[in-house]
This record gives C-alpha cells, sequence and structure tokens, in this order.
C-alpha cells in the first residue's frame, strides 16, 4: 500500500490536516512523542516520520517510552523494541523506568491513577529535559468513546463527559502544551491498519487485556454492546463530547463574568463573594463560579465532589450568615453580613486568606 | 407493612414530598393517570388513593387505559383488571383502544415511537374530556435511566441527555401539565415493593420482555452491566441527566437573549437575523439560537437534525451571501447582505413568510 515516500498516506495526510487545524507548528519545533510501542502511538511515530521524510513537517522529534514496571520482562522487551524503531526512523528516543505499584501504594492511588500521573510526569520531565514546547499523545476516538462512558458511569455533568481535549496545557506552572492530533478522527482500527500497511508489527500491551481495569472492561465489554445500539457509537459519543464541551466552555465564560461580579470586580484568590448576586444566579453558572472560586483559592480541586459545591451553594440559600462548610484537606467557607468568605485551613505559623 | 390507613405509607409520604416540591395542586383538580397496569402506574394509583383515603390529598382522579392493540387477549385482560382496580378504589377509569400497528405504518414511525404518539394523544384528549389540567404518568429513576442511555447512544447533547422533564406541558397548544411524581426519587424496585406491600399483584406487560425494543435491551443488557461498573449507576444518570438540564436551560436562556439581540429586538417567527451578531457568538449559543428561530419560523423541529443545524451555522462563515440552506421538508434559510432569512416552502397559492 502507501508508504512513505514523496507522497504522504492517507493517514499522514489526515495527521497533517488535524496538525494545522490544531494550530501546532510547523517548522523547527522539538516535539516530544509519548510511544508506548502500541498500534496507537506506533502509528504516530510512524505518520510523523512520513510526514517529516516528505518535507511536509519539519520537526525534531523526541520519542519517549516510560517503562510502568509492571510487567517484568515484556516491559523490558516493549523499551527495546520502541528504542530500536525510533533508532530506524531517526528519531532521539528517552526512556523512563518507574514502579507504579510502589508509587500506587505511596499515593494510595489505585494503579490506573497512578500510572496516568507518573507517566505525565514524566512526560513534563522530558520535555524540560529536551526544551520541548509540545508533548504528542495518540489517544484515538476510541479513548475518547472509552472516556465518556467511564465519566459516564460516575455519574459526571458536562466537563467530565467532554472527554479528552485535543490540546491543553500539560501542567499549570510550565507552557509546555498536550496535544493529541488523532483524537479527533483516527480510530484505533485505523491506527492497526496504517502499522499494518507499514509492515510495522506494533507491540500489544497486556495491561489493555487486564480486565481488572475498568477502562478495559468497557473496550471490551461495555462498547460492543452499544454497537448493538448503534454501530456508530464510537463516533456518536465522540459528538456527544463535542457538543458538550462546547456547552462547558460557554458556560464557564459566563460563571467567569458571574464571579466578576460576585467579587465586585476583583475574582482573585481569597476574594469574598457577594451572596445576593450568586443566589439569583442559575444553578450551572452559579455552582460553576464557586468552583472557580475555590480552585483559586485552594490551588487545585482534587477531592472537590459535587457533594462539597452543593453544601457551599446550601450557603446562598435563606437570609442567615454564621454558617460554615468543610472542604476536603481542611479549608472551609463562610458566610457572614451577605457575603461567601474562604478560609484556609490554619497550619502552624501560618496566615490564612 | 404500612398500609393505606391513618398513617400513610412511606411510599405514599415521599410522593406527596414531590407533589409539593412539583408545586403540584393538593386540593379539587382533576387529575389524569396514565395506568398501564404495570408496577409503575399500579403504585402510584394505590399511593394516589393512600393520600386522598388520609385526607393528604384532594383530588379527582380519572385513571386513563389505553389498550395499544398488540397483545390481543392479553390486552383485553389488563384493561378489565384496571377497570376494576380504579372502581376498588374509587376512581373513575376511561379505557382506550387503538392498533398501534396500523399507526405505525400510517405514519412510516416505529412501533415505538407510535405507542408513544398515540399513548399521548389519547392522554390529552382523556384530560379535555375530563377538564382535567394535570395529566401523571408514572416515570420512575429507571426510565430516566433508560432515557439517558438511548439518548446517549444517538450521540445527543445536553438537551437530549436531560432526559425526561418532571414538569411540562403536554402539548404546546393547551395548557394541559403532564408531571412525573415518581421520576426524581422511585426506582423500579420501589414500585414494585410497594404494590406487594399493598397486596395488589401488577400486571407485567410483554412489551416490556420484548428485546426487539431498545428500551427493553437497555434495561435488560446494558444497566445490569453498567451496574457492574457502579452499582448505583441509576442514580449516576439521574444526577448527570439534571446537570446537564441546568445547563441547557442557562444556555437557552442566552441563546434566547443572542436571538432578540440578532434580530435587532424582534425575535418573532420569519424574522431576519444579523450574520455578525451571531458569528462572533460562541457555537453553543449561536446553534441554539438558530434552533429556536428555525422553531418558531417552522412550527416545529420535526426531522431537524445537527447536520441541518451545522449547514445552516456554515452560512455564517466568511463573507459570501447568496448561500442557500434546505431543510427537512421544504424550508429555506438563505444568507443575504449580511442577514439570515427563512424562507417557507411556497405551496400553491400560500405566501412565503
Amino acid at each position: 500500500m502507501t508508504r512513505a515516500g514523496p507522497k504522504a498516506s492517507r493517514f499522514a495526510r489526515r495527521l497533517l490536516a488535524e496538525w494545522k487545524r490544531l494550530d501546532l507548528p510547523q517548522s523547527a519545533e522539538r516535539v516530544v512523542v509519548a510511544v508506548s510501542g502500541g498500534a496507537d502511538s506506533t502509528a504516530l511515530m510512524l505518520a510523523l516520520n512520513e510526514l517529516i521524510v516528505t518535507h511536509k513537517l519539519s520537526a525534531s522529534i523526541v520519542i519517549a517510552h516510560l517503562n510502568h514496571g509492571l510487567r517484568g520482562e515484556a516491559g523490558e522487551e516493549d523499551a527495546c523494541w520502541v528504542t530500536e524503531l525510533a533508532a530506524d526512523l531517526g528519531f532521539e528516543c528517552v526512556l523512563g523506568q518507574t514502579d507504579v505499584k510502589a508509587q500506587a501504594e505511596e499515593y494510595r492511588d489505585n494503579l490506573e491513577q497512578a500510572a496516568r500521573r507518573t507517566r505525565y510526569g514524566f512526560l513534563l520531565e522530558t520535555a524540560k529535559n529536551s526544551e520541548a514546547r509540545i508533548v504528542l499523545t495518540a489517544h484515538t476516538l476510541d479513548d475518547q468513546a472509552e472516556t465518556v462512558l467511564l465519566r459516564l458511569v460516575r455519574g459526571s455533568g458536562a466537563e467530565g463527559l467532554s472527554g479528552i481535549e485535543a490540546v491543553r496545557a500539560l501542567d499549570e506552572q510550565s507552557n509546555v502544551l498536550l496535544a493529541r492530533p488523532l483524537l479527533n478522527w483516527a480510530s484505533r482500527a485505523e491506527t492497526e491498519n496504517y502499522c499494518r500497511e507499514r509492515e510495522v508489527a506494533f507491540k500489544s500491551d497486556a495491561m489493555n487485556e487486564d480486565e481488572r481495569f475498568a477502562r478495559v472492561r468497557v473496550r471490551r465489554r461495555l462498547i460492543p454492546l452499544l454497537k448493538t445500539f448503534n454501530p456508530r457509537i464510537v463516533e456518536a459519543l465522540d459528538r456527544t463530547a463535542r457538543l458538550l464541551r462546547e456547552d462547558a466552555e460557554a458556560l464557564n465564560e459566563a460563571a467567569q463574568k458571574l464571579l466578576t461580579e460576585a467579587s465586585e470586580g476583583d475574582p482573585s484568590a481569597g476574594a469574598s463573594l457577594r451572596v445576593d448576586v450568586l443566589a439569583r444566579a442559575r444553578a450551572s453558572l452559579g455552582r460553576r463560579a464557586l468552583r472557580r472560586w475555590i480552585a483559586l483559592a485552594r490551588g487545585d480541586l482534587l477531592r472537590l465532589e459535587l457533594v462539597h459545591l452543593l453544601a457551599v451553594e446550601g450557603l446562598l440559600k435563606g437570609e442567615r450568615g454564621g454558617r460554615v462548610v468543610l472542604l476536603p484537606g481542611g479549608d472551609k467557607v463562610s458566610r457572614r453580613r451577605g457575603r461567601l468568605y474562604y478560609h484556609k485551613k490554619v497550619e502552624k505559623g501560618v496566615e490564612a486568606v
């Protein structure tokens, strides 16, 4: 079939179209690409190679592969395989090694969360070390559909059901971008086909077969059942995610205005808020404004659940002040004389906001 | 267990609490109740009886039962059973008879759609004949979860995933309210238990067992699988539906403002819209404004899909006028000199808007 050469394959051309649509730089950039060795990331690596060879893209690619330390020799074989393929394609390769099980125990995370946190930490570090401003992951339409379903079974709202973003900041501090140039158009079947076209035998990760992971059960049981209702379920879930992402963006913009109004023009960390302004707003705006306000004062939204927001919302009801809501971690929100106040947990010798 | 008598059962008390929360009138109203004879509607009928007997509610109840003509003798048996139970409880009963299969063929609907349309038509007619301003159906939390999932497999946005509303107008012309006083709190297991407490052997509808219906497959296959991810999936889906309904309400309010602005203060049927105002709005607001505008001019949104809206949205892009989008049914939207115009399909001798 089509190969790297003067004319790029259809897969590579679609990658290039999305690259432009996402406004990613087309020349002289260092770009870190997360590659597990599975079909998706292998296809991404191969297509980038095609685009560079055919002079459609000029980027200095750094392949980043993390061995999660969960699969013994198989993990080491994958690392070797990725290193060799990267070398064949003329790409730099950075290998990382971690012990996700130990990490999970240390942070009391489940394995999936620990693997995710460690992986993104490794990608950020690799980006910094290689002075790259862009990190790519090979998430596909199928990953998007799985994410939407995983959020749905938890009863998420619009933000959760928006799924994965095609471009976002990798973390809050650095200015490294995390981009997913396959997310909006490539299915897993397409990445597999493209690898076969290129005659590269991608690896299959045993973690992708382990039904102890909810994501694997979504892929292997839930999506096949949903296909009996709608054969194009993956595309349908992608459409839902897009629509809800647009909704969430519009609502968050309106919530920011509300927050500015409730704080009388100063929506900074620790500003107090007017109860009357929030109380007359619609629930979906008021709740989002409160969430932003808490995120600003607290620094993050870790472990903040809908129940906590509803409790803070409860402070807006009625006329009575002097009430307090405790947030996870020890911070508090109080209502006093028609205003909401944010109180940081008082540590030894540390002043409250 | 608890029975009708001076103290109402827990089920009846929860119904009363919801009745108040939904702001339904507590006295001297004629109320039509749709009863199939299944556990949900039988429980609703029994609980209303309890509330009336215990003087918590004063309403004149009219039971409405429609025989869909799909199940031969079994359908007739159900009609008799409902009539007898209604009589035992001192309620009036109206029986309807239809041939849903013939209806489906006439309107080229599927059976589910035809059954739904015929049922709501019968309820409206019964409400009018009995001069009732309220019609109740016995939809439960489980129906809500099933509806959300049925919408999800079609790739719906926030409005679709909002599921069933607890109170809405029964139709656009009359001022009859359709209320679902079990929707927000009762599960199917609870309606079944309550029927057993009252020692009433509800009927099971064979249509509820027929896996040719998507809803039945959702209930019997999809929800059990989702329970392996989250045992409280029904409540989770209900939470999602509530959050998205609040979002949709806020967005539709903002879209109405946008429509007023785009029509320069006159958002009536057939008003032209300023392209520049719509083009600078967020997609989620612009699309909703266009949908409202089309609904106003067209009278309904029948067969209007996302693709049609996206085509109309396409008219907002670029500088060029003179473009036209054809809507299902023959109406058209055109762009000319920086404005969108709605053109009704020209019937013989009928003027376009």
